[in-house]
């Protein structure tokens, strides 16, 4: 028995299927467990070779103008003899008719379970391997899983373990379980296939057959040749020539200008928005902020200026907000004052899809790339650094916090900070919104805040991406010492490829970002809601032991809710341990005070040194690994003439935190009556515990789901 | 060929598996295409068969004792020849050794498409007929959907068409579109076979293979047997003897009482809550209200009655919040005095868990059937009927409403209506929280709301159900003239059970609900927040077309999220067809004013003509089913001095509606900034809308998926 095809003829050929003698001989090469077989150009010689291999064989018609063999009849399974091959080799080179060229003669490899595993090539991230179901159901069922390359073991395993079908893969009716040391070494060959061979663009191995004793056999498999160009995730040509130092100091200077000019400054706002000039001077901006406009002496009282080379200084940050026609002048006046740090607010240019803004859109890049300049935008927000004073849109706290935010949509960038700071007390270092990307993307930010000391959480709201393999990579560095919160907008609108295996159709966009946030350990969230009360839970906790939640709270109907919730978020609730409940049940009497998972015991919230005790306990015990809070406010206001909750709000923030033995707590705020006076206790406590510290939540749903983040985000450092 | 055991045999055996062939043959009396078969006890018998049917055959080893063929190597198939057949026969023979009884043979039926069909009984719904994808692989890839029996033709359809791999059914791959009538008869004759045949605990066909041809024919089928008891939905003994037009007379008494007795009245509130007395007190109950008090003479200036025999009337509601252990001696008294109608407040029964409360329960459970009581309770809140000034908890809006609400859960009930009365502005006829229905349950109440004119929305919160079968029967029924809007809890803690079969296996909580939310019709939310959501679009619009929306907004960034939400929802975002584009641009200029969905038209928001003209062009044609108007205030704020917010809020109520031609129109109100002036304007612009009886939303996710509801619902009623 011999391999068919040499892997150097192969190289000859471009963008088109490889032979199935071919493709299996080249896999085979990278690990893949193919199925032995042999050429039989006549049937005396089918015949022997199925004898010297043994029965039942295969036997397959090929030819390289036979495509869908088994649709044409050109495949006989399970051939038991000499006879039946002999009869099948006939059968098999008349259906071929002219299109036969030879029959290979395989052995009947039996195995009713049946995966498919492959290669694709995404146009963002480059090669990406497939692992799933397989046999004829792989699109109609879809229960397959992806991974960026490179993988190494580690990564394989988990995407194996990823799979919903994946009990077939264990000891199954009387079956061994998988090889799963082989699916291992076909995934990572694969990636290694997908980095070291460009020009190969999709494979397919389907079916690959686990045997009764567990064996793996690639039964099927199809390569498909390329261009090796374009979709290997080359970037677009990048458009600042400089070294990452030398883009991280020049953003460190624009986000902390010392003079900053504004061109397109109008004397009178249009049509309500203040304009860039006066949103930077509102905010209390300290450093040297210069008008520019052709047309006025001065603006508000300010000596105007008609250009940039009559400054008297070259300035830290130039913002152009004048008309989208005007902007390649304004660049060039840039250029010629050697003027580089650039934010370009005005919009019109590619993203309006429409030719004049492409036309425009290409022009200004030439300009800016001619000219080495630093631009971000057009069409974004720009700029958000309250230790700098400095803000680039009309409103936002001047209050500094640990999280950074990048933002592809401006729109974004004002509501999101807006949300985060006035209603849950987030605040923030940096903001960045950098619209079009015309030179620096996301990534050069991104690198800028992994260095940034100020900086410890990253947000980050992403459409399109302009070089996955870069963002993937710098995400799976930073995100193991600063934790990254991203949300990907558009994932619902996938387009259809053009594709030639399963693997292609089935590489959409939601499932491949699911692979990168799985791979980078990349916190996921899909609202900007989820973003802040994420980001909220990574500010008050730095560590977090496992899924295990406890929740102290009264006022009745939460205990099914809780256990709907934590079950939808993949927290635990978990049975707490008889000798738990005894230790509780030494202090807590039984009358109205049930002690299960919620705790519903309404002398915890009355005596604060039962609760401390309690919070004792429960932290104490390594089954739990974190603590919530429900407080039910309409429920509390009623006690103690309403003066029980500012002092359950007192004691969490003086005296709970002492006795969680450093496990993630978070208050619950339920209210739901619109009672006035409830409302007003409902702020007071909220203040208490926003000073304190204490992260709090106003649905048990969101306080689960952000905890259930923080407790993943863990678990994937731990597991590195 | 003969069938080998008639149907009568299988009767007389119970709580236990038919044989094969048994199985089939009643399958066979219920439409279910069976593989013929015949039975050989000789090998010169299994050779003759075998020619009569035809190659290829497959052999089975069966007996009494024989479970597990395949594992025991007992079955043979693709026998291609005679000598096959006997020397496959002398092997069955041998491996079954003195369990083998005699061999069946059937013609090897070949088919890659291989489904599973089936029936298992609901402990609380009955029969439940299952379809889904077979084979081996049932359990491991779960793609099973089930139905309630009786099934129609078109619920037999519309559960075909629920399945993932669907696709499958169709042309596939070369082989022939399923015989889906075929299917359909099988489904239907399941569900006649699970309502005739109580003594039929489960069926399993598996696998029921769809041939290259279409061709449907079930290869193996399991029937078990079971007591016919018990797990029919049999629901607890009836606790009320009287007819539903009694009962129904007697909630309308509660809910409208001229008269309220309450048991346990103190004259010092304990721990804040007031007490059930205050409580109906201060909501300003004009009705004659009798405290019951053994201890005292008076009552706050009241004068107090010592038991009910000392009333001067009897009363049309006795509520009891004596504590748990005199709830039976109350009970006596209702009885002695002749009071039937009663709400139990107190807690303390069954829903503890432990033996005193389960005891308790029992006492007062015989008192009360054997004294013909109508109890709403014990361990719930009562009612809240704003039209009768009748509340039993501390706090609820005065105002009546279309929407009534039925509660298993007393914290919910005042939750809900809470935040939905002061949050969103929707009101209430009668809410009533039944906790855990000793004796009036959900069913009874929906009876009444079903004839109640005053309520046009029906919601309800669910955890257990006591008679599952005649909840879905009447919201099948009441569903298609009164929205019935359902959030049910509990179904993450789904409890393993002791099943024989593949359909038992998978028959969980979460599967048989889906089921009956798709069947009903009935309006599926997850949270109480959804559950006010949708009631508001449902208040508002009585009809809706279709899933088509279009979005009118400005404030940037909404298009990406827009179509993500809508995605996600379920609703479509259709591109504007190029007649319809052409029409708005003949009076909205290009310039700043973006033509897409969503439509960002500065000028539409600006200029109220050009508002109405617009809306006019989209409601007017059959492409679109909905709008929404999406206004970003903190945009809006700086325009116009901020008085655009309220121009365009007023717009809205007073001249938009009218050119909505009747389609659904909602807006959405984005606002971040902490700004006061804006909070103002919002304040003031959800006020204009609330009263104008225009539906706002706080954001478009929740705006989308309430408006997918709404869709659903209709589409369902359009389908009947």
């Amino acid at each position: 028995l011999c391999m068919v095809e040499s892997v150097d003829r192969i190289k000859t050929r471009t963008r088109s299927p490889l032979s199935e003698a071919e493709s299996k001989s080249l896999l085979a090469g990278y690990g893949v467990p193919v199925v032995r077989e042999a050429v039989a150009m006549h049937e005396d010689e089918a015949v022997a070779l199925s004898e010297s291999i043994g029965f039942p064989v295969v036997l397959k018609g090929v030819g390289k103008n036979i495509a869908h063999k088994t649709e044409r009849g050109l495949v006989k399974v399970n051939l038991k003899s000499s006879e039946e091959v002999l009869n099948s080799f006939r059968t098999l080179k008349e259906a071929g008719g002219d299109d036969w060229e030879e029959c290979l003669v395989q052995p009947f490899i039996q195995g009713r379970r049946e995966f498919v595993a492959g290669l694709a090539r995404d146009p963002q991230f480059g090669p990406v391997v497939m692992f799933g179901l397989g046999g004829i159901f792989t699109e109609a069922i879809g229960d397959v899983v992806f991974r960026i390359a490179p993988l190494n073991e580690s990564d394989a395993r988990d995407m194996i373990g990823e799979l919903a079908s994946r009990t077939l893969l264990g000891a199954f009716r009387g079956e061994a379980a998988a090889d799963t040391g082989r699916l291992v070494r076909v995934l990572t060959g694969l990636s290694r296939l997908g980095l070291e061979r460009p020009d190969i663009e999709e494979v397919d191995i389907n079916p690959m057959i686990v045997g009764p004793d567990g064996g793996v056999t690639a039964v099927d498999a199809l390569v498909v040749l390329g261009s090796g160009e374009g979709k290997t995730a080359t970037p677009d040509e990048k458009n600042v020539s400089e070294t990452t130092e030398e883009i991280n100091a020049a953003i460190e200077i624009m986000t902390h200008p010392k003079s900053v000019a504004v061109m397109g400054v109008t004397r009178t706002p249009g049509d309500g928005f203040p304009g860039m000039y006066a949103c930077i001077r509102n905010f209390g901006y300290p450093g040297r902020l210069y008008p520019v406009n052709p047309k006025a002496d001065e603006i508000d009282g300010v000596k105007a200026y008609p250009d940039l080379v009559s400054l008297p200084e070259q300035v830290d940050l130039v913002v152009i907000s004048v008309p989208a026609p005007l902007v390649p002048d304004a660049l060039r006046d840039c250029i010629v004052s050697g003027n580089k740090n650039i934010h370009i607010f005005t919009s019109g240019f590619k993203e309006t899809g429409e030719e004049a803004g492409l036309k425009l859109h290409a022009e200004i890049e030439k300009i800016a790339r001619e000219g080495g300049l630093r631009v971000v935008g057009p069409n974004c927000m720009g700029f958000y650094v309250p230790a700098s004073r400095m803000l680039t849109w009309t409103e936002a706290s001047t209050e500094s916090g640990p999280v950074s935010f990048i933002s592809q949509s401006g729109g974004n960038a004002q509501d999101f900070t807006s949300y985060a700071s006035s209603r849950l007390g987030i605040h923030f270092s940096k903001v960045i919104s950098y619209g079009n990307a015309l030179a620096l993307d996301s990534t050069d930010f991104l690198e800028y805040l992994a260095r940034d000391d100020e900086t410890r959480i990253i947000a980050m709201y992403l459409e399109g991406v302009k070089d996955g393999r870069k963002l993937f990579d710098l995400i799976s560095g930073i995100n193991l010492k600063k934790p990254v919160i991203v949300m990907k907008g558009g994932l619902s609108e996938s387009g259809a490829r053009a594709v030639a295996s399963h693997t292609g159709s089935m590489a959409g966009a939601e499932k491949i970002w699911r692979a990168f946030f799985r791979q980078t350990g990349a916190v996921r969230v899909d609202s900007l809601e989820e973003m802040a009360e994420v980001a909220k839970a990574f500010i008050h906790f730095r560590k977090c032991g496992g899924r295990r939640a406890v929740i102290l709270g009264t006022g009745g109907g939460v205990g099914v809710a809780a256990a709907d919730s934590c079950a939808k978020a993949g927290l635990e609730l978990p049975v707490l341990p008889p000798d738990l409940l005894e230790q509780l049940r030494e202090f807590i009497p039984p009358a109205g005070n049930m002690i299960t998972n919620p705790i519903d015991a309404h002398l915890v919230l009355l005596d604060h040194k039962v609760f401390a005790h309690t919070l004792d306990i429960l932290s104490g015990t390594p089954y739990l690994d974190m603590l919530i809070i429900s407080l039910h406010l309409d429920w509390l206001r009623s006690r103690e003439q309403g003066t029980l909750i500012e002092k359950i709000g007192r004691f969490i923030v003086d005296e709970a935190r002492r006795h969680t033995n450093g496990k993630p707590l978070v208050v619950v705020v339920r209210q739901y009556q619109p009672n006035p006076q409830t409302k007003e206790c409902r702020s007071g406590l909220e203040e208490i515990l926003l000073k304190g510290g204490v992260p709090a939540y106003e649905s048990l749903q969101k306080a689960v789901f952000a905890l259930s983040k923080l407790a993943a985000y863990h678990a994937f450092i731990a597991a590195r």
